[in-house]
């Protein structure tokens, strides 16, 4: 088939005339599938029932170094659940803090912290009359929300194929002292799926902030969450790197163990330097007396090591590779050399990301919903759900069925069909 | 033996060398024992091994309302574990919101959230030139660090054997809009033991604050912690009478099973009035996806119901109620009679209160150091760490084995005993 923009007005028509047939038996189909948030499928979560079994009633709590788990105490994490999200995150243990279930509860309190305390002694941000986080985009809905909330201005920054783009973003940083922050999603990004390239991380750890109190919120939450065993990508460790250029307190590394063993019931760490570290300890040892460590300790009898960890990720791969190739294969299939929209291929993490023509972002997705399937809203990508393009759209193919999924991107497919045909002929009319 | 204040100088001379000859004997032994903070010991957490076992590989981590604990979701908690806690708070399931694994955290993220974002629509805290608490003394140490970390001003109020002196805090909270809460732990309180009578509870569901964003921090962390099957503690439960007072969003009221089950391995609630929630709810959507489900359906799971965590109570009081009453009786066996000291004899909870002398805790805790047993450092009960009667000191009686309590109580009294001969003495002398 040939491009829609080729086409005449009467091929749209008729072309427009099809699919709304095609439509309307799907939707006599009454189907129910949720594709809106990246969630593990059941199968996944089953790969970790054995976290259920290593610690029994006859096994002893106890640490190498006497700590028994069961109580009180080790305010950052038990040294065998540091060793292991330190080999994970590929971090010194004595850099890394181990937290409760959510690495985005520890953003969240980073933020919070920030506003109330200040960062490394310098005023706390509720003082100041206007606090900004750079966002790339497009980017995660849930980062968008916390400084949202906090009523922090968030600056879009143009995503490139290998990052953020770092023009602006330098340019950006130096100039203005209100900007505090900025959000990344650096492996297998959220939405895109894409990696910063090894120039981006190092003009990263190399910025020359105009605060001092900036920081770089580097959530990396897929970072051997590969596909391929032979095909994956590489991002140079930003702390290493940061402490390499001169820079060692810029930025605030997260991880977490919610997309390996149980979204919620995992483990989340942070990873900085040895000034920062100070500064979130203080905050932590008013906060709580420790965070769960029996769970620590379940992780690290559960894995063993970090071969472990990896073995397991395999398993993953092989469940959710197939949806993801569903994805991009039924993509190809029905949109390839249509004109109609742009595409990620990830190697890695959670997301496909979607670029529909201009305008027709939203349209798609209550297409979608008006024959049963739940995309993540349009917009969701952007600060305050604001996609000035109307454009971006967030595909999750984990946690439905393969038949499932197969069926949603028929339809999803379908709809960016009629979307954007209904557009180029109302082009071609009006022209 | 009579009074201290009775004897003759050259008596208390005697008794002095005596005790003294008696200390160096006790520091020969070079002993080390931890009496400083509230842990359960090792017996108690043995109880709750059967934890370990509940949830298997081949169990269904499915909810009845069908929610998969291992994924994400369920913001406010599982509904079995919400009316278990529920039950064991006295309070309706739907007032109630699981957190993680520690109330402490929780009361840390409430003030957090009115700095930040004020409650229920009124003016942050941090854009307030002054923020004021009340802390009733002695009280929990932890408390304070918390206010205090905020930069909150921390009015003392004093505690009766009844409750906080409601006459002080109604007219306190009646005409200064900065007091913004209270600290409370109203049964089997820590430091006393004690619990708020019903005129007490009654008068806190009455307040009429001048601050509309003024709330009772009610952490009920020892509800049904009795040492006694015959002779227990009651208390009014608050939420319903805050209601009955047609006040019903005045109290945050919070509890755990840290004490019940494993500290930092157990569940944390709150319960609130609709508004309340709202409130917090707002907040929480922003800082997580949700805490750890798993954990919630493994006490589910363990304890069936409150019967079972009733019975399992039974078996935490029959470990630490012969450690309370190696503490009552010792106190009673060496100082009663002596006019050097008075203490509590609670009913349940983690504490004994013992008031010396004045001017004296300092120096009795520094004395116990030297011999080898840590107490709670004497002040520590007091907000900013400062007893302006030097006179109490926290006992924690769970901890140490009943040989180690026995032989640290022996101490304790010694060195109570010694510094009153010296102070009364030293009045004599300068007489």
């Amino acid at each position: 088939m040939k491009p829609y923009v080729e086409m005449t007005a009467e091929e749209l028509t008729a072309e427009l005339a099809e699919l709304k047939a095609q439509y309307k038996k799907v939707q006599a189909l009454g189907m129910h599938l949720d594709m809106s948030r990246g969630k593990p499928c059941q199968e996944q979560l089953d790969l970790s029932m054995g976290m259920m079994d290593v610690l029994s009633s006859t096994d002893d709590l106890t640490c190498e170094d006497g700590t028994d788990c069961r109580n009180y105490g080790a305010l950052t994490g038990i040294k065998e659940a540091r060793e292991l999200l330190g080999d994970m995150m590929e971090n010194n243990p004595k850099d890394i803090i181990i937290y409760g279930n959510s690495s985005l509860n520890v953003m969240f309190d980073t933020i919070s912290r920030a506003w109330t305390h200040g960062i490394m002694g310098n005023t706390p941000w509720c003082k100041l009359d206007e606090v900004k986080f750079l966002c790339p985009v497009p980017g995660y809905d849930r980062h968008f929300a916390i400084t949202g909330y906090f009523g922090i201005k968030m600056i879009p920054v143009p995503m490139t194929p290998t990052g953020p783009d770092m023009d602006i973003v330098e340019k950006l940083v130096a100039e203005d002292p209100a900007i505090k922050g900025i959000w990344c999603v650096p492996k297998y990004s959220n939405p895109q799926g894409i990696s910063y390239d090894d120039a981006t991380v190092r003009r990263f750890a190399r910025l020359k902030p105009a605060a001092p109190d900036f920081r770089i919120f580097w959530d990396n939450a897929y970072g051997i969450h590969h596909l391929y065993d032979d095909r994956q990508d590489y991002l140079i460790e930003i702390l290493a790197e940061c402490k390499r250029a001169g820079n060692p307190d810029l930025v605030y590394k997260f991880s977490s163990t919610s997309k390996i063993t149980f979204p919620g019931s995992g483990i989340a760490a942070l990873a900085t330097s040895p000034n920062n570290m100070e500064d979130f300890t203080t905050h932590l040892r008013h906060q709580t007396i420790g965070h769960d460590k029996v769970n620590q300790l379940r992780h690290v009898r559960f894995f063993g090591n970090i071969h472990g960890m990896v073995e397991h990720m395999r398993k993953h791969a092989d469940i959710i590779r197939p949806k993801f190739e569903i994805v991009t294969s039924t993509l190809e299939r029905d949109l390839g050399g249509l004109g109609v929209g742009t595409w990620t291929n990830p190697l890695g993490g959670y997301f496909v990301m979607f670029n529909s023509l201009s305008g027709c972002a939203k349209d798609i997705v209550s297409r979608c919903k008006k024959a049963g399937v739940i995309m993540t809203p349009a917009g969701a990508t952007w600060p305050n759900g604001q996609d000035p393009n109307d454009s971006n759209i967030r595909i999750a193919p984990t946690f439905p069925s393969l038949a499932d999924l197969q069926a949603a991107m028929d339809i999803f497919t379908l709809c960016v069909r009629i979307s954007s045909a209904k557009k180029i002929l109302a082009e071609k009319q009006a022209a």
